[in-house]
């Protein structure tokens, strides 16, 4: 069994802790959060111990592997405490709010012999794996062109727009990945941002965008965001190959369809946050961690991985405001 | 140019006759019905003859073909015509209103090199001749199971019902030929009549029925009818064999789908009935019949095929009024 | 939290000891079943107390509540233990292979104040009922047909068949208490047997069937069932009423469509088997369960709903065998 | 009844010819091109006159209208003439190979009474139409975001392209103004071109591309194109906006799904090509086109919108070529 102790004490914090305890071949040891309110309750629910003080993670010896969820501006000091811990960690994304303060941390990792996965969820999704497999058997032939439609339910509260570090970094972030996940390295960054919705004017940030990027080898991947959808957390993917087309669609809490006088084959509105459409992503994310932990091997999602995402997220920022493509 | 004469000039007979004035190798030429305010306007609309003795048809000698859509109680008289007359005919389906008439018409027929042809425009339908095609070409490998699913938008007036010799023969008679179409010959009726709609209460007719037919192989086709379906005429079969299950959707107007906050991908509603949904199916029908009088073959559908669906109608009201399974 | 005891360590037991576990207000205490090598490794994984005497489950002072998975012929005996000793009792379908069987442990059970439910797993399905909630809402309007299509991916082996009761009990069971779930109680039972594949044709059952039920509304149900499918565990259901036709439809792992040069909008194959197919419904079930133990109230599938299926059950083959409709 | 004119006699003059023949208001009289090759056996189909003078159509006495389907470098010529004679014409697209071109024609057509139509077929497919219908019914809210899928079943032979004026003006022209069916004017133009083909390397055109359109509100368009698309001709369209999101899904010649033990609910490949896809519109574009000419009121397509969509062909070009983005 791998003895996982946990950073933060926060809703994704609590998914790994569910996910943990039902997990085969880990357990839950220890949770650290400064917030007594969100941790204790935690660490009771689990019967586990807790700390006040983060740092206690790192140094505890019944933790063999740490889950970071602190807050994103503390991940580069805790993926830094764990690898010189000699703990293997995953850490939630983005790695950092800037490539700079990355890069400064790759350049202290050097030396080490630590391991280190970032939580790219969507890579875990059965659905997006599933594509991903078929285009590395082949059945898609050489991949061309990448529509990725990605929309949130609804805009988060002003306050969390204020310090997330914008839409392409708390939002468009995991579409760089998905689109690195298909595509490989990008090379050029072409973004449009949208203000629409007067109520998030004032914030400064964009509610919705339309990047385009290309890789080396002439493939292009498209990416749509916004900030709203009116059914849901939508959430759709198309590989297009000179062999074939796939796609992957919404999930919805029932196989329903409805018939009337008004409509036909009427589904469910898609589930409704991340929480609960990337549920078994979650789970299979923490699978790749104990296994590569356990086969003593690098994890499928890198810091540096993490670095090329948020590259790219500086990049559409740069060209969203500038009006110019940039190139990587 | 096989020349057309068209007895009947009522609703089916105006879509056979664009279809006829569509077609590279027919072309119409005469037109009877009694009632001059029908056949008239219909004769002027596409420059050709006309009479209100419907035997003329028969007598004329610009007519090379007939298609008779004459009431049904008219069918077999007007199929014998044509065939002392030597002149190929496509005959609306039912034959007549009971099997009785049929054997008479087929005794009377002996003899004679008659070509005449059934008009069960289903197994014409682009979406049903294919499957067909698909359990030809061993797609599906044996069939085992047929499931149709057939219903009206809305039920036809009472004064209709009255004179069409109920559910099982105006309405079923199409999907009793459609379990023939796979299925081949029908040993066992068993049918379930349903009274469900006050309105049609003193009919004395069915307003909804499950038929289950078997062949002498032990597969069985399902026939779900009702006289109405809030989003429109209703029309689906699935075919369930070894190798493969397939289906045959409806069509709609359009490929739109909507999705809200209601619901997703929400198509349109059916179309509306059989002159829509069916358009393509009449337009190969009479390809087929063209195809065998050039071709100087029987057509694909045939007097027995008739007088065989008309038994299976018969015995599916027999066994709906007794509650016992006839055995054919 | 609600302590419970498992009879039975098999397959079913083990999907019931997982879900207990990650249950929030049960938890498992006691497993017995004669068969060590199946009991000992089941209750070392959760680290709870075995027996190889079941009946240690109905005294034992720290089981709260039981759940039954003992073989078939067993379930009466243990339903009336738990019901003696107090404790309430979930017991998988059947309950028993025949009606009498049935009616002798109803009769024993008078005066006892018992909470038993019988596991139709189907009516927790979260499609299925999200589909019955809409026919409550008044959705659907008036029921007026019901279509199950129900196939298994494969057949069982032999030695299952040998001892199962037959198609009707062992597999169609579960969709008899599905048209009651939405029809009620049946009147009327007409049963087509199928034996098309050889290789299970010495077992003297059916390997597919058809099967005709109508309420006393003159609603109607349609089961079509096979022991094989091609495409996998096949499960559908559509509810017609006079408002809205409604359909439930198959599961799948993930939601990828192939579009290629054979093909467009391929999707998988259905989830392979029911404890894939039904998980959830187990979830749902046991959540059910939990609820009426806390809330002391009937849950909601009785010894009652049991015996109904089972009765409709021996009908259907009475029907199958004589070719004849049978009245309830 | 309008009596037509027919310039040229290749392939989209015969589905024009076609569908004038069927109309109900309008008939075919003469046609014009200078390969008697052509259009001797077209005219001899239906049975009108013809010359090998295209400009005769414009001085017939018995041609009330006229349809250009010359080659696009005589498309200003055609329509002046037209426009001269006091003929109303419907001119295939584009209007010209230049924006300049369309300038002069303007200039030239100033004072004169003339009524034009451009044949931007796809407003007038059914899909499309519907879901335009939709946005002015307020049924999606505010337009947001416009996602168009647009790829031909095989590339052109080499010859064609080097002469169509590349993908941008060939192809993409129908995409700009479906954008601006739904956006209006334009104001930015980004475009990415891919040579991904090795076939095609040599004509130094581009075979695919993704394209992002804005308009003066802040909308956005992208467009993605390839010259292949494995499963037929790919011709998709979404429209979000804040209420609902719409989509426009691929035609199919048949209604029939699949499902074995690979896949389940395979469907038909897509229609192959443009006269396939667009039968029904290039009725309703003719419905239109008689339908402003008895209302004497201007067509829904105008010589503007020609010109704009050029206009937009060359910013993406331009955009292409430069890697800029290009202001309009």
């Amino acid at each position: 069994m791998i003895r996982i102790g946990l950073v933060g004490a926060g809703r994704i914090a609590q998914v790994h802790a569910r996910t943990v305890e039902a997990h085969p071949t880990a357990e839950l040891t220890f949770i650290a959060d400064p917030m007594e309110a969100a941790v204790k309750p935690l660490a009771e629910k689990y019967g586990v111990r807790y700390s006040l003080n983060p740092d206690d993670v790192f140094t505890d010896s019944e933790v063999d592997a740490v889950i970071i969820c602190s807050p994103t501006p503390l991940h580069v000091e805790h993926i830094l405490k764990a690898a010189k811990a000699g703990k293997p960690a995953l850490c939630e994304k983005p790695v950092a709010m800037e490539t700079a303060k990355v890069e400064e941390l790759m350049e202290s990792l050097k030396g080490l012999d630590y391991t280190t996965m970032i939580g790219f969820n969507r890579r875990f999704d059965p659905t997006f794996a599933r594509m991903h497999k078929m285009v590395e058997d082949g059945v898609v032939g050489k991949v061309e062109q990448v529509t990725i439609i990605s929309r949130d339910p609804a805009a988060p509260p002003k306050e969390y727009i204020a310090v997330s570090g914008g839409i392409f970094k708390d939002m468009t972030i995991h579409d760089f990945d998905t689109a690195r996940f298909f595509l490989g390295d990008i090379v050029s960054v072409y973004a449009v941002g949208q203000n629409l919705d007067p109520e998030l004017a004032d914030t400064g940030d964009f509610d919705g965008a339309v990047i385009t990027l290309t890789n080396s080898e002439g493939a292009i991947a498209t990416i749509t965001n916004s900030r709203h959808c009116s059914s849901g957390y939508d959430q759709r993917l198309e590989v297009f190959g000179d062999k074939a087309t796939i796609n992957g669609d919404n999930l919805r809490s029932t196989q329903v369809r409805v018939s009337n006088g008004e409509h036909t084959d009427a589904k469910d509105v898609y589930l409704d946050f991340f929480l609960e459409r990337y549920e078994e992503a979650y789970a299979h994310e923490l699978n790749e961690f104990f296994a590569a932990i356990s086969e003593n091997r690098k994890p499928a999602t890198s810091i540096e991985d993490g670095a090329k995402a948020l590259r790219i997220a500086e990049a559409a920022e740069e060209s969203a405001r500038t009006g110019k493509i940039v190139y990587l």
